[in-house]
């Protein structure tokens, strides 16, 4: 959408499955043409970027490289970078891709819910190799910054053992939460409970395969919570409040570093 | 502020330690006076409402009730409410306190925050016990809906293992996963854990008290919550994500039923 709008690229291709759905992003502004057969939508790219499910990443680029330009780029949006990057690391693509993940988003998906702004002043997060040239890793962080976002590099395994913690988590505990509510308790539910359960919305197969994706970072970052749980039910069963309040104190200490304005949307 | 802006009470008398947080009540028309002395603040009163901690609240009202009105009615607005009905149960206040807890509020306190229409549309559970006349509990509720606030009655102990559920173990778990993210990873968190984590904010202090006052039911939230936890980890450990699906799948039923609008501020 902001591509078109601030004229950053001479044309835009959607690829999809759906002729409806890529038809009303023609309409709203967001590509210039749409193309249900993905080599006529990668034809002559210079820039292709996959926004499917994660583990339909590394297959979908290595059938656009058939028809992009020689010197193409290839990138992704993915929440996961390990695997992605292994998997196409044992191809010619391993010299072109370059993984990007934009730390963005909102509870609404779908085309419709577009938004020219969503990367303003957000992190894209990339995962050059050292098989990326510096050209190709400058052109990249270029276009995201010229998008409104700020980049960072990092490697595959730093960014997922960061992600298990920062976002991986957090969506399985939210899960937890959500799933340990009673339904017939759900109208006594305020706005902390609904915060605190708002992303467990996600669409399961998408995050089973982010969760299979990064399953060891993930698995790490659950029994260190598992340990923080224990300490917490310790520290109850004993009546221990001083520690309580503790526990307390340390999560309200690293939540304050991030600052309570409302992030959503 | 809405029971001058709407004329329901002809005179509002704000109770405080802070002389110029009592003036600002005022400046606002939340009150239309203050006073630092509880039996002055409460004289003649027809109905008196703590707003304190929810381990100052006993003695607050058993002070207020010296100066009140013979048939003035006390209630409070705690998140907690078993303790506080056994501690005035001991007391001739039992027949005058009702418990109140309005299902509302934002991450903002103090009266530079107050909104007259944070109630709108809220619900507010009483606890009234058999000690109280029905004519009472009546005028309770009409109280509450002058404010916009619907209503529903639930024994002290039924809302105390409610809450449990809805509200004191969603403030443990934010705590638990703030704590559980490393200061360096702060930067690469994004809407999903700010969300996850925004209630880990709120007073040590306050919500120690909370904990304490409800200790049993949510030493038993928190177990139960762990059961879950393990379930996790162990779909995990055995790399079998059709059960790690199903997980997802339980969390995201529970928490579609409750819909995502926005519900902060």
């Amino acid at each position: 959408m902001r591509l078109i709008r601030d004229r950053l690229a001479a044309e835009v291709v959607g690829f999809g499955r759906s002729e409806e759905k890529l038809r009303r992003s023609g309409e709203l502004g967001a590509i210039h043409r749409g193309s249900l057969d993905l080599l006529d939508a990668a034809s002559e790219a210079d820039l292709v970027i996959a926004c499917t499910p994660v583990q339909e990443i590394a297959d979908g680029l290595l059938t656009a490289v058939v028809s992009a330009n020689a010197d193409a780029i290839f990138t992704d949006v993915g929440s996961t970078k390990g695997t992605i990057v292994e998997q196409i690391a044992r191809t010619p693509l391993r010299h072109r891709f370059i993984g990007s993940h934009p730390l963005a988003g909102s509870d609404r998906s779908g085309v419709a819910n577009a938004n020219p702004n969503l990367l303003n002043d957000k992190l894209v997060l990339l995962t050059p190799t050292e098989a990326n040239t510096r050209e190709d890793v400058t052109k990249l962080e270029t276009f995201w910054r010229s998008l409104g976002a700020r980049t960072e590099t990092l490697t595959p395994d730093d960014h997922d053992r960061a992600l298990s913690l920062t976002s991986h988590l957090p969506h399985v505990v939210a899960a937890m939460l959500a799933a340990s509510t009673p339904e017939d308790l759900l109208r006594l539910t305020g706005s902390g409970w609904k915060d605190t359960t708002r992303i467990a919305a996600g669409e399961p197969g998408l995050w089973r395969q982010i969760l299979e994706e990064n399953h060891g970072h993930v698995l790490h970052a659950l029994k260190n919570f598992a340990t923080i749980s224990d300490q917490w039910i310790e520290a109850m069963e004993a009546r221990d409040f001083d520690r309580v309040e503790q526990l307390l104190q340390a999560g309200k200490t690293i939540r304050d570093i991030v600052g309570n304005r409302h992030p959503s949307g």
